[in-house]
């Protein structure tokens, strides 16, 4: 198992769009790859702007193979200068191995 | 559902007391809250001194429910500065809202 957690901010003003393509690319994963367990979205109840994916891959090739989806590559561009929704200057991404886990 | 994040660091030469601790907290966790949906524990890949914990509650009485159990008051006492195993000033607790998500 392979856990992953994804970190960065929605630029202001592009809330809306950010909630499309988040839900866009959820349905995607969710139909196209069996060995994403956990592709969880969330937003801080503090700060909306500040975004957290946890991400729970069945092995090390489930996340080589998320990593080449269409429908990743898509999402990205959500990141570039043109058409920016999220800030590329405030993305944080990191591995993290599981100690211990409940989960029902 | 709500969602918890909680991270720390393990003090140095404090490892082996740190995965006992855990252990313990995850087997209490599993036995007695039937809201606790995800309670994963990890390490960093790059610097396992530092602890992510995913948390998922299914609703706020969950969430009070785990505050006030025995296990979590016996696992904070690892933060105290007399059986210090975890660095209390490195604690970051933040709540987080679902956006979407896939689970399986």
């Amino acid at each position: 198992m392979r856990s992953v957690t994804a970190s960065f901010n929605i630029l202001p003003g592009k809330e809306a769009e950010a909630e499309a393509a988040i839900t866009k690319l959820v349905a995607a994963v969710e139909g196209n790859e069996p060995g994403a367990l956990i592709y969880a979205w969330h937003r801080h109840v503090k700060d909306p702007s500040r975004i957290l994916v946890f991400e729970v891959y069945a092995d090390d090739d489930a996340v080589q193979a998320h990593r080449e989806t269409a429908h990743l590559a898509e999402f990205q561009q959500c990141f570039s200068r043109k058409s920016a929704i999220f800030d590329p200057d405030s993305v944080k991404i990191e591995r993290w191995d599981r100690l211990a886990a409940v989960q029902r």
